[in-house]
């Protein structure tokens, strides 16, 4: 078990960039909207995806089309300048030759820029790099830009071993970790459970686990999330199916995922964060995402007295240590 | 979904009848002593379990030898003359004959007993009577007899449709569920939440689904609830595990599962309750069973604003509603 004292959990955000279609006035206003949108939040940090298709991983439909985006470096470099805060960008390694991916960790400033790194969403992928290979230029250009692993607690339950796979990570120098969307609060436990007393048996440390949250306010958005690997209890895909009011519910159910998440970590004494996301577009469902993590934020601020001594101890929000 | 108001919640606290070699004179003593002991808890009912050997339907071997013991409609009708209160008593169908069983049916004071109708543990068993001749037996020979039926989360989780099956013997009159003990909280509200929208469709009540807690002090407990078929989530196994104090760590455990389960049950407005047993023996177990049971009197005597409204238009405790 880690001795070290929890710092304050992390609070993210994560957006997706402009299709690849947009002009780049119109990327700079949403930009800017989105810089207006979340700068009350004080977050650590604003997260920027790297979407791949996933198509070749999910033989059903895309309950939402896949549209190509700008490349979230680029968006975040050229319009992302009014946002004062670090930015975590994704980086997709199969979708980049070495050679770019090994110029672009070269090219980022550590103090404003993060990184996770992904995997190839299936092992049918075409993959220009290999996440191992990946990790390796990441090390050799730019040893010291703070960089993420992925973690995905419904891969725990089905085949168990993602605690493994997170210590691989960090043995190949994550400094903390970032999960799929968690709506079965009981999976992400068990893995960040495995994960905590493995590194406790190896005498290393443990290290921030950010769980994603992401509301649904529709059939589709549930449908998507599924799509997307998801599992989500049957209670609480009953529930959303029998409100008058998805949003509101699968809102309160994210509160409750997330209370339940930051007392057990807490508990453990494990260092922790959340990250919000909104997988679909809707106006209501980004608005309540914003929410959310207002919401969040004012609770882990004002958290309990265990997290508030924590924070004494706390790394400079944004500062993921490794 | 049933628009009825939910009853007080349910608290039961169930024994296993003394081993078939003890003597009247120390049955009695072993009844006075639980009566005793049971006595301050406000219990609902006691419920006397008719314990079967169970070892084919696993393998693996049994972590506490299988010790045939008294009958529970004997033990409850000879030695508990003392306990003031309802007793529910179990009734394997399996182990018994059509006749006896009927015989027993027509015998019981249906002021003072209630019963569970039990399936065979598995579909291999010698088998005197079927579940559903049982249940034909029971409306023939006692049809105002409160009989419950036995509901299992695992099930629902692995194979599905657990709600249909409680569906049935609610058709077959089941006026009200016990669970098999509850570790993973997330399939007792799957299960629990399929049979309350399944009761809403068509259009009938959802009876009381009383959940099973037990507390696990030793690792052999904890070999043994999952040799019963308890399915225990990574992570309360690994803190079960890596704790000083492995039964207060499950005391705590199952206090959470239970505030879970009446925060959800409340919302929904589905009748439900506890039923406290000790799978273990040790008397340390034994008395944190009591504890517990305790402290959910008080929880659930003293609950919140919904349930205390709700209690005013509660059944009579103890008189499960066909």
């Amino acid at each position: 078990m880690s001795d070290a004292a929890p710092s304050r959990p992390w609070l993210l955000f994560a957006i997706t960039p402009p299709r690849r279609s947009t002009e780049p006035a119109e990327a700079r206003r949403i930009a800017e909207r989105t810089c207006a949108r979340l700068r009350d939040l004080d977050l650590d940090a604003l997260v920027i995806y790297d979407i791949d298709d996933e198509s070749d991983r999910n033989p059903h439909e895309r309950p939402f089309p896949y549209l190509p985006t700008l490349d979230p470096g680029d968006f975040a470099e050229e319009h992302l300048g009014s946002w004062d805060r670090p930015v975590i960008v994704y980086r997709s390694a199969g979708k980049h030759d070495p050679r770019a991916l090994a110029d672009w960790f070269a090219a980022q400033d550590v103090r404003r820029v993060r990184t996770v790194l992904v995997g190839a969403s299936s092992s049918d992928s075409a993959v220009r790099t290999t996440l191992p290979e990946a990790w390796r230029l990441r090390r050799e250009h730019a040893p010291d830009l703070a960089t993420g692993g992925v973690a995905i607690p419904e891969r725990h339950a089905s085949r168990g071993g993602e605690h493994e796979r997170m210590r691989a990570k960090q043995a190949a120098g994550a400094s903390f970790f970032v999960t799929q969307v968690v709506y079965d609060v009981g999976a992400a436990k068990s893995m960040v459970s495995d994960y905590h007393y493995a590194c406790g048996d190896a005498g290393s440390t443990t290290v921030p686990v950010v769980f994603t949250l992401s509301v649904c306010g529709s059939e589709r958005t549930l449908a998507f999330l599924e799509w997307l690997g998801v599992h989500v209890p049957t209670w609480m895909r009953n529930d959303l199916r029998h409100t008058d009011d998805p949003l509101a519910t699968s809102y309160d159910q994210c509160v409750a995922i997330a209370e339940d998440l930051a007392q057990f970590c807490t508990r453990h004494r494990i260092p922790f964060g959340f990250n919000v996301e909104s997988v679909s577009i809707r106006r209501a469902e980004i608005e309540a995402s914003v929410r959310l993590a207002a919401h969040l934020r004012d609770r882990l601020g004002a958290g309990d007295g265990a997290q508030a001594a924590a924070a004494s101890a706390a790394s400079t929000p944004g500062q993921p240590r490794s």
